[in-house]
């Protein structure tokens, strides 16, 4: 059977204060799209759904309605499991009505064993999980590491395997040897974490979500399929779109997505950029690399006129040369020294009424010799 | 035909920092009891399914797990509404699927006008609305009281009656008449947020929601059932149950519940009460009503030790006279006159590190004469 493989959708991000929701629905009608015109035999979703435990009432109308076009809708087989993002308990809600028209959703490790079959497919959904939760479910205070973790889980889900059917392993973890991007947490894809590939080869085809970069690992048959809009200034670069695979061959074809607005990297000195000002679309998210060594005062503010949407600003020929402002009299008071230091160093910002009270009471300590 | 009327399950609520989770899954199994005993053919909860508009993850496993055994183990039917304490969009996760058990989950304005209907009974399922969705609903910026919205709602009900149906009204509001108690806000049951009794008579039955007590209207086919258990100090005295309706005639029967832990009063002089350490569950919620004026020393962490968990302390013969306490010193540093004061007035308490931070800064102000 065919289906189209998607993860990490993180409805309900924002990108450095810019909502998404309008990005996201554009981004799913094309995922609608195509699973439509591919004639898919279900959508697979490894993991965050959500982009945080609690999220809005938006994100939450916005992710139902998703699901209601493709599952009731279009009536289309959903298998999805939940990530690290995602709050499992508050996910959960409805999963024992989904299920009689074919939206799986596991998001307990106790759910990955019983594999949902679809044609001659067994999907096995196991959600993201705790090491103290494996524990639990085995009854094995021994299970110290994540790598015998899934061996164990690897061999209780081997059982359940039919000899006349392929088997596809849906799953959100980091697996060893994938590179990451600064929009996962740190601690979560380090190394000690790793599933190692090697234990992931019993399955035809093994559907991964967590890590934003669909080219993570080389594996022919172990692939993540990337969130499928960039999320961050670090997957400027990165390839985003959904893979169709074939469970009988598990081969993967790359399908590309075009979002409302890129997430883009625009490089130069600020003279040149302040120029190009028809390039592109105004609209889109960017990452301005700026060339230029010295300060340019109110440089943010005069860079967002022409690029309204800036989510990182980068000087990349190293740090600024500060210059020394000697026209400030070191004889003022303290208060006023350091709201003129502000001023010099932030490009003309004032100190806010928040700030000036917390200077006001540092000043006031440092004074009484605390 | 004949269902079962609830109300105001608040699941995730706690009382006085008791958390009720227990308390709720021990009064809900009651619930279930009753339907199964009773053989009705629905359940209606008619708004305020939660506490608050995010609940947490606890709450949210338990009402998931309260509405999958009613529905798909018992196979009832259910017909459920938001409160104002729901989020609508939270709420609604799911409710597209729900509907092939017959489980009616609706929370918009929108969904109030096609009725559900089962056996011989039309039901119209109002979720809590502000009156600005009826202004958008009918296109009318002019509809200024919410007397009016509901004139306006009725009469497009009523095109949906069937002649051959009875009509039962699932709504969550303050009808005219009733009155209240303080686990409600008091600006939402306010006079001018009033739904006067006269315009819901065109229904066989109106099953409300939103006031805990359940005979706040004497009406004899427009009810509250209230809440199923004690939500705070002031209900210690109100009734709580189900009722069961036989729609046909409009009739409803009460079937009291039984709390795990009653919240109950307990009233009498320190001295009594102290001695009192056989009487009822020690687990009880109760609140202390004391007879004595004078000042008792550690009051509240004596009256714990013989009644754990003391949700109000009240006085019911006039405020405590105050002895001066003529052993403290004026001319103390205003620090430890401020503590000693504070351990006085507090029956011995010491102040904590904040209220002593909070302190200090307050005195340093002074001193600096700001």
């Amino acid at each position: 059977m065919r289906f189209l493989h998607t993860a990490d959708w993180h409805v309900g991000k924002s990108l450095h204060g810019y909502d998404l929701l309008n990005e996201q629905q554009h981004i799913f009608q094309q995922i609608e799209a195509i699973a439509l015109e591919q004639k898919v035999d279900a959508i697979v979703i490894a993991g965050d759904l959500y982009d945080r435990s609690a999220p809005s009432e938006e994100a939450v109308s916005e992710l139902n309605a998703e699901l209601q076009k493709l599952n009731l809708h279009d009536q289309l087989p959903i298998l999805a499991i939940s990530g690290n993002h995602d709050s499992a308990a508050r996910l959960a809600t409805g999963d024992a009505w989904y299920s009689a028209t074919q939206f799986y959703l596991h998001t307990q490790l106790s759910q990955a064993f019983e594999p949902i079959v679809i044609g001659d497919t067994q999907f096995f959904l196991l959600p993201y999980f705790e090491l103290q939760a494996v524990r639990n479910y085995f009854g094995d205070d021994e299970i110290h590491s994540v790598k015998v973790a899934m061996e164990r889980i690897v061999a209780q889900m081997q059982d359940h395997f039919a000899p006349d059917k392929h088997q596809v392993l849906v799953a959100h973890f980091f697996a060893a040897g994938s590179s990451h991007t600064d929009s996962e947490t740190k601690v979560e894809v380090g190394g000690l974490n790793a599933i190692p590939v090697d234990l992931l080869t019993e399955f035809d085809y093994v559907a991964l979500g967590h890590l934003h970069n669909p080219n993570a690992l080389k594996n022919p048959v172990i692939k993540y399929s990337g969130s499928p809009l960039k999320m961050s200034a670090s997957e400027a670069e990165l390839q985003k779109g959904v893979r169709i695979v074939d469970s009988a061959i598990g081969e993967s074809t790359w399908v590309p997505l075009k979002p409302a607005h890129d997430v883009r990297i625009i490089k130069g000195s600020f003279d040149d950029l302040m120029q190009k000002t028809d390039e592109g679309d105004r609209d889109d998210f960017v990452v301005i690399q700026l060339t230029d060594q010295e300060m340019i005062p109110d440089v943010m503010s005069r860079l967002r006129q022409v690029y309204p949407r800036i989510i990182a600003l980068q000087r990349v020929n190293g740090p600024v040369q500060m210059k020394i402002d000697t026209t400030i009299d070191p004889a003022l008071d303290p208060m006023q020294l350091v709201a003129k230091f502000y001023d010099f160093a932030t490009d003309g910002h004032n100190l806010n009424p928040e700030q000036k009270e917390w200077l006001t009471q540092s000043l006031q300590r440092v004074q009484k010799g605390e």
